[in-house]
């Protein structure tokens, strides 16, 4: 919240901003000078008046800094961080409100930092401890491949998530409304932004492993449903039985089918990463791709501006493009806890979607947010 | 190139992209304050140095803005635009180069406008009149429906190029590695930010209606493969034998199979609507999606902010969010035709990217700019 505090911080962020643009001095006068311009230069051969008509309003464009008021939405900000072990998540206790973000913050580029998620969503309380744990196995697997680099850590631990059958991916992920099971998973380095994801595919028993042989091979980006199996096979990546993937918790917990795992990694170098992997939602259509397959909506990385993954309600994230939109604000130079602040206020606000975000901006400060009942998530700098 | 021309523009454009910010007065200060912070928190448990080691370079973000420098890059920005009718593309005569940009121009946010173009690539050179001519009659189509909306403009437009059997859309469309047609298409309007795509359809008379039914249903915003195909016949879309689409030239020019065709437009009412269609490129994997289907990636639309559509090697758009990134960087301001022309060069240069793009900023402004040999595009504005 910067943008209320101080003068440089409104400087810093209407920079980056485009709607906080006709608020600054010099905006109107440039624009005063171009029309002169084009009277000048005999080519104004219509002109609109600054001021139209009510039919006609002048739409601002909307961006994440115009959500910077604080609201009574159900938005949560994340545990203080503990820079020595991996902190446990708000469980769902006191108001659902704003908490005090953390910070200032000191510089850690230098330092190596892994955010993991298990999900954001309504899940029965008496499971919501079971996630947690299941996300804090996670942020260790993935933390023992962090001396390796960010790609290796954020794929270690989203392989372990994908073998908890108490989250939505792999082993324990939701039915369509076949009562089949498809997958989604993706993942991305930023320092070349190669990337792989994987779509509705039934039958490999690590989609993020599909994911990672799809951004080693190079030739593309997203491949999906039987396809996507034959590369596995092709490359050496394990398939399985679809009815492996099954468990009962499906059907116990049939309401609560939005969740996404992820991971999100900065490593010394400063190199960043990012990997997911889902069931997708409830009762989807087969064949539908949610957020987590996509570069941009569901996840985006790229070194020196930041890295972001998101879970929820995918369809939000797809119009918004809103990992993407996180990552090039971070970049602008708005903090991460501002940023996935914003953004999950963004999603409901605009398009009325559902969910959470973890990431990291290029100073290596991490961040989470999320508008619905509860996420699992966890992290670790040092 | 305002950036170059006048201080006004510096400022301005210094606001949209973080890369410049440590050229202008303030950002240095500012961040000696947050880092005084920092120490007097009493949070400062490390300290990295401003200045960091040869093996740990500090990265600025390289946004579009950093590519304002002209270079010998064959890249070329599309025909003066003519106000009362579409205008030819440059077929290829001349040098590789920039040509002089238009401009300066007056506020065209109360006129409509319809920017169409046939696919970005290197075909012979017998087919490329042919090629524009199946563009001009597309535009023709397009602009009869204009008075409806944007939306029913671009899609009327789309729909006309995917009959044209010289197009890369449906019919004529280029074979994947098992010699089989797959299909990708999106549409998305900006007012509400509504999204329809589907990807790898086989049987579907025109993608483009499934992806607008998608829409117009809702629930999800990309279905691929056979649960497309299903989503179409219970909506009454139309669906075909895959052989209409096979055409003998697949065959002819097989190695020119990067090209799509799209249409972005922007009506009376300030709305604007992108809509796009491939068969993808020459030899694909089988369940490859490209650019097309993602939101972001391949098209995106935001009243009051702009609209953009790619076209090209799908895997460049979608690691780099290219239209999503245009969209966002033309609603903080920086004309349609400068952010074209950066967008492809960012292209290029950033993951080695072939392709085109089409834009309509908020203003009304259309621009085209491409990096491949030739592009067939045309525009209506009146």
């Amino acid at each position: 919240m910067a943008l209320h505090r101080d003068a440089a911080g409104a400087v810093e962020h209407g920079r980056a901003l485009g709607a906080l643009r006709p608020r600054l001095p010099g905006w109107q006068l440039h624009d005063q000078v171009r029309s002169q311009r084009a009277v000048r230069g005999g080519r104004a051969r219509v002109w609109v008046p600054r001021l139209r008509s009510a039919a006609s309003p002048i739409r601002r464009p909307r961006r994440l800094g115009d959500l910077c008021h604080r609201s009574a939405q159900s938005i949560r900000l994340g545990p203080r961080v503990d820079r020595t072990s991996s902190g446990p998540a708000d469980l769902g206790a006191g108001p659902a409100r704003w908490q005090t973000p953390p910070g200032p913050w000191p510089t850690l580029c230098g330092m190596p930092c892994l955010v993991v998620h298990g999900g954001a969503g309504t899940p029965p309380a008496a499971e919501r401890q079971e996630r947690q744990d299941a996300v804090e196995r996670a942020l260790d697997a993935g933390w023992k491949e962090m001396r390796l680099g960010a790609l290796e850590a954020v794929l270690a631990a989203v392989r372990c998530m994908e073998d908890e059958p108490s989250l939505n991916a792999a082993v324990g992920a939701c039915l369509n409304r076949d009562g089949e099971i498809e997958l989604d998973a993706g993942v991305m380095e930023g320092t070349q932004l190669r990337a792989g994801a994987v779509g509705a595919v039934k039958d490999v028993r690590h989609p993020v492993d599909l994911a990672h042989a799809i951004l080693r091979d190079g030739q593309h980006v997203l491949l999906c449903g039987e396809g996507a199996s034959r590369f596995a096979r092709e490359h050496a990546v394990e398939t399985c039985d679809p009815v492996l993937f099954i468990t009962d918790r499906q059907l116990r917990n049939w309401w609560d089918a939005a969740d996404t795992v992820g991971a999100v990694a900065h490593d010394e170098r400063g190199r960043t990463a990012v990997a997911v992997s889902t069931g997708g939602t409830y009762r989807k259509w087969p064949g539908r791709l949610g957020d987590s397959p996509l570069v941009g909506a569901g996840f985006y990385a790229e070194d020196g501006m930041g890295v972001a993954c998101g879970t929820g309600i995918g369809e939000g994230f797809m119009r918004l493009c809103l990992c993407h939109l996180a990552v090039v604000e971070m970049g602008h130079g708005m903090p991460s806890t501002e940023v996935a602040q914003k953004a999950v206020q963004h999603l409901a606000r605009r398009v009325g979607g559902l969910g959470g975000m973890i990431m990291i901006d290029s100073s290596g400060r991490p961040a989470a947010a999320w508008n619905s009942e509860f996420m699992a998530w966890s992290q670790r700098i040092g």
